[in-house]
């Protein structure tokens, strides 16, 4: 099976997904890691193309610790916009290339802009991507595509419907996020948040919810054409 | 895997989830098929007893077809009262002898009485049937055994988290609905409703929705220790 | 067309729905206002016996100002029980006995413990009551009645879907509601409410919403059977 | 009273209103069926003028045996925006010239971006349509129009609150439908969905939902200035 | 003010609001901590008599630790009966004896049958304990109290909506939990549970949803007659 | 305290949360009413020139009532759009100097496109202000600021969770209302609208709902970073 998750930002996904994606791995499927953002906002200390530079990188060394193919977008922090003509091709492309059997990737509701505005584009594109006359130079991908939503920030709003078992990758996913070193200082500075932390309470409470160790929670995007009848998540 | 099913009445079990019974038959696991009713007041023409009767030799009929085993609580239409003691005790029994590993119930929010009631008798009876010191002469059941929700009748308020591929047994369904002559014919003669037609009509309506010929809907009952990270249906 | 409306006390329909049954009595249909218990337990002042036998005039006062007929279930204040087998039979032979082609009730999640419990009984029993052999010495009636629930008190909780404007009927409303002297006492002494004031702004407020001077909203009761493709209300 | 139904794609008023719409014309309304894109990416062996020209077509016969007028917005698939000030335009001058008095829609979370865009596009501009100084050359509208927004694709995610007998016109509806013989191709080739039978499928569900044979469900959009206390409705 | 909390089982009231109730305390308030069963099934090892002996000196050494006033209703584990007449009564002479102006209970849609049983008792009866005409013997109440829903255990279908900062009384309600020392063993054993532990994520996940170490989130019920324009929470 | 409260168009902020407003200035925090157009579109009889100068002398008078401070966006009526990049910058510059502590506005279900957009702008864009790295030459807020989201106007949709006592900020809530004299004539003549008498009555409406004259009601936005434990309401 192939996956494609898209975050928001580097580090979006390995603290919402970590554990399920090197599931995945494990498991023997292919995964695309995919930040829409080059993450060139996210500091204090830093110019932009600095931190984007900074923040490449360590985007790239978790997806090496999942054993995931590393994606970027380009786009920058703070302009994601579903509206945006350039950005639907951007992301029909990125459809087109992973040719996912799955999509993951941030709930529509979630705490800012750029998170719901990429949950939009995904679910827009990823049907568009299917359309032969939709012409990027790059061939359709023939289905349209199961999505997962994954969890909100802090799980605000957010009740999981199924559950993936992380125990046995939760190592993995806690270097995979120990590995966005200059997020953790700003955010740390910024909003006295340790994410580390934060991501462990969070993946201890869902394994608590269905009685594992630690999980991630998600809900399936059920509309048309997306259903299903087997449990595509490990 | 030991299946526990319970309708209301002789009929709703065929009518809602007859096709995933004769999967996890044809997948090898053990299933109880369990009326709470004796249906003795679903006749226009019979005595109460006489319907209860012919009833009976249905359901028996319909749970041979599937491989199923067939229980009835002995209730009466219309009585099935979760407030009540005694049915409380009858479901906690029921439990404790088939020590299922999966339940499926009625939804809490269907069309009559009889239904909401035998669910929160089941929600309510498979918590305590864990519980040793609930003394009913039978030993007490070791877990708190995951449930699923069967559809509403017609799917009123309902919307299915998970689907069964019933394509399989849809002919099986049929005819273990069709087996329950005497309700084909009173709801026919009372409310002018071909149940078969009309199960066949929600069987592919769930079929579309989900990419394949016929389904069956269902949603996992989420609350603490019922919680899973399998699939568990078919 | 044959309408039953059942509140739990008296002065609850004059509330909630006074000025639709009158437009139902304006437009030459029959209605029966029914409250189920005998406001017994509704005063600082009287006994129980003097309170009841007060509200029961008053009661049937308001419905004579509607043009109402008028029934009282006879049971206690604080004791309306879904779960209570002599209950369920009374309100299947009120049903029985008016045999209506709509209902209206009090909605599920009102602010007390009888309004949610006659919500139940008069879901449950308008079914049960179109069983033949559920005996209770009356005649069953032939079709299971679509229900209107009417709005919460001071509408926590409820969203109508349907209106119906009262702006023709709202000086009878507010007579009817008058009618009952001895509540209106109670309510501004025990709680500080002024109960007509206070259904006057709920009646504008609903009005305001759907652009009529007065209105009062409604939810239809959504499950098997008791669908419809007409406009029931006036 | 006119009717201006506007769907994304042509045979989209087909699949969710047509048996509705039919019934509007029948009772001697006027109807507007407008689909916002030329349908001019549908297609794997056409080019985009060509499939474009071709569904033109179709939609124009489906629209005459309706006996409805027929309107289109000229956009392409997969670009429908509703943040496009062009599009908003077109959509504000759409209601200007329709002048309707009902309008039905796509409900906000159906399956494609192209559904969800039109739909926002049709509750901001029929408001913007009534201020006069929204100058477009045409002159406003004089009332904000009540909104029904019709079913999501094969109903994921939807409750109707009112349904249409549509036995009389299902006839109709179908032909209106296969009039769209390049979708059926399409649809057929590329999801192996045919969708004259799932129409028919959803049409009965629904039905069979409100106890007729066929039905089409919708919600209307309860916001200000649209409410009544009139079925709109057929 | 005084604060009666309501929970179903000894050591309910410390999961769920221990870290609140402290706080009261803290501030001055009166608070009753109320189970509602003897904790009379809660054992693998002991009779009945034998662990509800000690259960009832468990919970007396968590009150007492916390500050707060002891009682108990006295009812069996699995029976709680919000149909149940005698139990009305008592709890409507726990809302009389204890006089709040605040009630904390569970919520609704809990785990189990007597959590949400002891829910609706509390809604219902604290109702009923203000009408004078409801004789037990005891005073009638003058107010309607306003009541907050604790959460559900492990957060399943529960989304707070007010948030208290229990960092400060955190380690009070360790220790509260700590004193139910036969049921932290029988957790342990029969369902592998760390009660302590998991009430610890719980309390960061809160913490962490609303920015402070530890939390403990609530719903109010807002019903007619329970609203206020005042913070009552501490 | 510094409380930023954003409406779509003058008179928005005066209809649903000017009492609350009026309650913050006289309880000393500081209070900056912002229209995000300039209600350049809102008349029949004056152009667009002409109407937006009447408004915003208005709009200026209703804030010297109040004590507030006044801030226009200068955006278009119709126009306001959440995905055009220099209305988010204005809305960040306009988080950036008023540096709130909470941030009030309209709910993201509301009855036309203005409110919706402008709803998403200041969600959005209140996070954005806190980013160094998008610049627009004013300094970065150094908070992810509350919000509240006012009531719908009429309230469809819409529940409150919190309460605001306004009854002693009535009057001067009508006399903002009342600045704002060729809106009220607009609505009279265009909708047959009161727009005073109908805030009255939502007012009252909503007081009755918690148990005092008049109130506003408000939901919080509950999102990551912007939880609190405390009442940030008066």
């Amino acid at each position: 099976m192939r996956v494609l998750a898209v975050g928001a930002h580097p580090d979006d996904l390995e603290i919402l997904c970590g554990g399920t994606l090197a599931r995945f791995v494990q498991e023997g499927h292919d995964v695309v890691m995919c930040h829409a953002t080059r993450g060139n906002r996210g500091s204090f200390v830093h110019t932009s193309e600095e931190i984007a530079a900074i923040r490449g990188g360590e985007a790239l060394r978790a997806a090496e610790l999942c054993g995931a193919e590393y994606a970027c977008l380009g786009f920058s922090d703070a302009e994601i916009n579903a509206a945006d003509r350039d950005q639907q091709r951007a992301v029909i492309d990125l459809v087109r290339d992973a040719r996912p059997d799955l999509i993951i990737t941030h709930s529509p509701g979630d705490y800012m802009g750029d998170h719901n505005e990429i949950s939009r584009l995904v679910f827009d594109c990823s049907f568009y991507a299917a359309l032969p006359l939709y012409e990027t130079g790059k061939p359709y991908h023939s289905e349209i595509t199961p999505i997962y939503f994954m969890e909100t920030i802090m799980g605000h709003g957010f009740q999981p419907s199924e559950f993936v078992d992380i125990s046995s990758t939760m190592a993995t996913k806690v270097a995979m996020l120990e590995a966005h070193e200059s997020q953790l200082t700003w955010l740390k500075d910024h909003n006295d948040v340790d994410i580390v932390e934060q991501m462990q309470t969070v993946s201890r409470f869902r394994g608590q919810q269905c009685g594992v160790q630690y999980a991630e929670g998600f809900v399936p995007c059920l509309t048309h054409l997306r259903g299903t009848t087997r449990r595509l998540l490990p």
